[in-house]
């Protein structure tokens, strides 16, 4: 299924999309709440004292993160990503107060910043012996990598350039240090990152240098002789001393284009597929696409849970083996979904694909926005898909990636939504929202949709053209989707889906012209292929791209007690007041007795059972009221 | 249900049993190989270094045990086991060229003892300033206690007391030092092992001083203030910071007669629970036989894999919540089933009742068997009820706890079949054998067992007196037994079991009677109860105290993808050459289909079945053929 099309799409930037409805109330938690949560968590973890040339160094605060075997040495990052998401915030509702923090730390990182344009709070202040030592373990460009999307946000959002011009001068500094020319480093980053910030970079600044360098960290990774190895031999270390013990862990293995099985650390890998993706797209390269549509397969047919939740084990915050998807000690990192979201999005960059488009709304709505609580206050940073109560959102961790990578990517959501080419818009979400387009062969034209997705599958989708216009709308039918409908104009449409799994209606567009898409959302009872053992004798119930849950607030304790009987009477639907107005699902089920078992442990006989409404709510919802267990995957009698 | 019998019944000494059949298999694969093979490893591991006073202190070896935070200071109690273990084994199989490796080591710790009595190389060789520090982390006593009962089995197999000696003058110093008397210590170890040697050591020294230190150890545990507590900040430790930041850890957190709840590390609790049970029977304690009946009830009714595996995580090597019995990641530790056995065996010490008894059976041949592999070689030191095919038997460990445990328990078998009262015999376990046995009314006779068990349920016993003889034999019923017969010389009798579970047989026993005992082996498909949602919708296949799974090795891999169907067709048996004649069981079953799902990871559709024969292996028995999955609770139509 390889593409040589030629056609790029890019998404729309986050200014020209307004979001409201169900994706605006998660907009409007991030800003009245998380966006200010996220810089004073960071001010309470002491980044700010490290950051700042004028007060003392804090020295090391964080010892030894767990997993990594490093100190905390990647907060620049969480800055980084913190600003991003005041930046994307401020379009939304200005708060001067927040710019005005933001500023302050903007103007600290411009006063610390080297002549030579380096800039890392950490091996400046704490660890300038560390200095270019370690690009496998200690995320220095990782770190300028954050910080740069952050100052392309920022410059987005507010005009001011202070911190685009930092970060241009440390990717300057970078262009000078790493290349196949003498004297420079033939190195990549340990954690992937920097080469999807080079290409927003870019985008941005026009500065094709920053391009190439992306394309230099993509292209050399996992060439031989291995960097990582070559660099730990030239320090005196261990080549196999950390790190996993593999090269799988940072996807340095094998050169990019030759990967063919998703393995590692998830977000990692995932940072990698999604510049490899950007690239692609820039460069029309067919041989990164082709990797990708193989990686994409290996990823979402044998390591992906229903949730695109992915990354099983806590060991290597990352993968094990195929179909190895255990539910209740699932990691399933939010940091590892929002990558996927970010992956799936890129590689629509290449035309519409409903193969990436279901998934990229499959991991947003439930492997990535479960890691926020609907107050915008608390986070999951890992997502079992199974609890006994015990887990729960927390305020702050001392990793803490993911906060402000859901924050941000709840507040740039605008730009998953649409992405354009030169005379094309893909719709490839449905969300309440308006889009103020002007297309490269100057089409301009407002797209506003008008709908209660993901609560209902009727969308109404207003184009409006300031003079009449041709370009093409296409529109993504999930796959999921049976029996959907379209009208223009009030006439019913055959549905005409292309390879792609899209509606592409390209005509003269006219002020007025108006489109009714229905979606019909019954709920689905879904299996898993056999060879996932987790899941045996067990579905899943999802309606549209949301996958549903048992929850012990509706169901008391003891879900695994719970059999749904399909057939045995009716679905019913409903709306749950204190979940926003979210959509439940009651279907008719068996409960087996705890009470009436006795006191053996082991018996010679089945349970008594009693007839019971199981009430199913989004899974993302979880753990937004009173604290009990979940479930997702159900028995089923 | 207390007991208020003031009857006492004691096990048979090991050398008064003779065993053959499937035990005499298993004492031969220990006398064979995994008797040398433990010397050899402790050797190898340079515990012998440590012990040596002639040779250079090797230092600390092992600088840290994950678990528990400190180095490895525990190696006296390997030796102690593995002395043992030699012990037993010298019954069985004369062995000079062992007895003399044994002797050479007893030497050795002669030559180490302190001339006050004390002896512990770790803390005489390696770190003196730490002796008697820390009683509730350095396993102190501890590794006196399994010395203890190594010496008491060496004496006894060989009759040489000078090991039993030396740990007698040890003994006499803890008897000054730990007390209630003005400048002794009010202390006790925080690994439990002591008390139940101390017991041994009593009984064959008679020396009531040991046996009341037993006592005051086990009184002592859990008095307020503790003094676990007390130690710590005599010594300035936080006194939460180690051990799992629990007093439950090690059971201290409770008086012993108040604590109603089986908690903390299961090998610890166990032995604290076996101390007590000895205790019971010596001092017919009512209040601790009350103790521990509840403890009982708790620990089969709530916390007990069907395997008679306990202590699910491996976090603190113990027991998390109720019902909380993960399959695949079990820890259930070889160690805490051979510890469940113990107290099992000790809780038969006040009269013959099958719920000990069967329990006592269960662990023996699923929990704690499983742990040694049929060639005496290699040992699991986890023992899950799933596996995907990466668990394996290893041949040692950094805390080779496991490996002498279950060497002792096998090659001490005799020793659980039969206990005896002043004028009974009770038969706990079905086992080719022969008992040599004289009651303290002064009858005196063999008692012979022959039979293929487990393999098969037809139990012939001979009971032979010199001289007519009035006593009681006392046979177990075990619960699983539906439709048992017994005869006596020919004769059919109506089997009249007692509340306890038992056919007591009181008479003139003359030379000649025989009994014919006939347990049906029916397979039997047990439910978990409906609380433990880790077996929810799946069943377990027993087959007499025999726990089955299914294994890779004959059916292939997937096995959760296989479902049985009770009833579509016969159920056969048959012996498996390679596995020593085990039964295997084989039931019709369905399989899906993974060829035919597609590429889809999920999906709306059942996956297609074809019909199949399920082939079930006895559990103790898996991983001793070629690598592959394994799985206990299994799916069924």
């Amino acid at each position: 299924m390889t593409s040589s099309s030629t056609r790029q799409f890019r998404p729309l930037p986050v200014p020209s999309v307004t979001v409201g409805g169900y994706w605006g109330d998660w907009q409007d938690a991030v800003c009245d709440h998380t966006a200010a949560i996220l810089l004073d968590r960071c001010v309470a973890a002491r980044m700010l004292e490290q950051v700042n040339p004028d007060v003392p160094s804090p020295g090391i605060v964080i010892p030894i993160i767990h997993w990594l075997g490093t100190p905390q040495m990647f907060w620049d990052s969480d800055l980084g990503k913190s600003i991003e998401t005041i930046a994307y915030s401020l379009y939304r509702k200005p708060n001067p107060e927040l710019e005005a923090r933001a500023d302050a730390i903007i103007d600290m990182y411009e006063k610390l910043q080297d002549a030579d344009g380096y800039l890392n709070s950490f091996f400046q202040r704490i660890k300038p012996e560390w200095k270019w030592t370690n690009l496998r373990d200690f995320h220095e460009l990782y770190c300028a990598g954050h910080m740069i999307e952050g100052a392309v946000a920022y410059y987005q959002a507010t005009g001011k350039r202070k911190f685009l011009d930092v970060m241009c001068r440390m990717a300057d500094y970078c262009v000078k240090k790493f290349g196949r020319g003498p004297g420079q480093v033939r190195g990549y980053c340990g954690h992937e990152e920097i080469e999807l910030a080079l290409v927003r970079l870019a985008r941005v600044t026009g500065n094709q240098a920053y391009m190439d360098l992306a394309k230099f960290f993509v292209d050399e990774r996992g060439q031989a002789p291995n960097f990582f190895i070559e660099e730990a031999i030239a320090h005196n270390r261990d080549p196999k001393g950390v790190q996993k013990n593999t090269l799988e862990y940072n996807q340095s293995h094998l050169p990019v284009r030759e990967q063919t099985k998703v393995v590692g650390h998830a977000v990692r890998a995932m940072y990698l597929y999604s510049a490899m993706a950007d690239l692609a797209t820039e460069y029309n390269d067919d041989s990164l696409t082709e990797a990708l549509e193989t990686l994409w397969a290996d990823l979402t047919q044998k390591q992906m849970y229903i949730t695109g939740g992915i990354g099983p084990a806590e060991s290597n915050e990352g993968f094990t083996d195929y179909y190895d998807l255990p539910n209740d000690t699932a990691y399933a990192e939010t940091c590892a979904s929002v990558g996927l979201v970010f992956w799936a999005s890129r590689m629509l960059g290449r035309g519409p694909k409903r193969v990436y488009a279901d998934t990229m709304e499959q991991a947003l709505y439930n492997g990535a926005i479960t890691g926020l609580s609907t107050d915008g206050k608390t986070f999951f940073y890992d997502n079992p898909l199974e609890s006994t109560g015990k887990h729960h959102r927390w305020t702050w961790h001392a990793c803490p990636c993911c906060p402000p990578n859901i924050a941000r990517l709840v507040t740039s959501l605008g730009s998953y939504i649409y992405a354009v080419a030169d005379d094309e818009i893909a719709v490839h979400l449905y969300a309440q929202s308006e889009a103020r387009v002007e297309l490269a062969n100057g089409a301009k034209f407002t797209l506003r949709q008008d709908t209660d997705y993901p609560w209902s599958g009727k969308i109404g989708i207003a184009v409006d053209p300031e003079t009449t216009a041709r370009f093409a709308v296409s529109l993504r039918i999930p796959g999921w989707a049976r029996g959907a409908k379209l009208a223009v104009n009030g006439q019913p449409l055959d549905l005409a889906v292309d390879a792609g799994g899209y509606v592409r209606l390209e005509r003269e567009w006219q002020k007025g012209d108006r489109l009714a898409l229905d979606l019909p959302l019954e709920p689905r009872v879904l299996r898993a292929n056999p060879q996932v053992r987790q899941d045996a004798g067990r579905v899943a119930i999802m309606r549209g791209p949301l996958v549903y849950c048992l929850e012990g607030a509706d169901n008391g304790a003891g879900l695994n007690s719970i059999l749904l009987q399909h057939g045995a009477g009716r679905v019913e639907t409903a709306a749950i007041p204190d979940l926003r107005g979210a959509i439940a699902i009651d279907l008719p089920a068996l409960r087996e007795q705890a009470n009436s078992w006795g006191a053996d442990l082991y018996a010679e006989k089945a349970a008594d059972t009693e007839a019971t409404t199981a009430r199913l709510v989004p899974y993302h919802l979880w753990d937004n009221r009173e604290p009990g267990e979940m479930l997702v995957w159900l028995r089923e009698r």
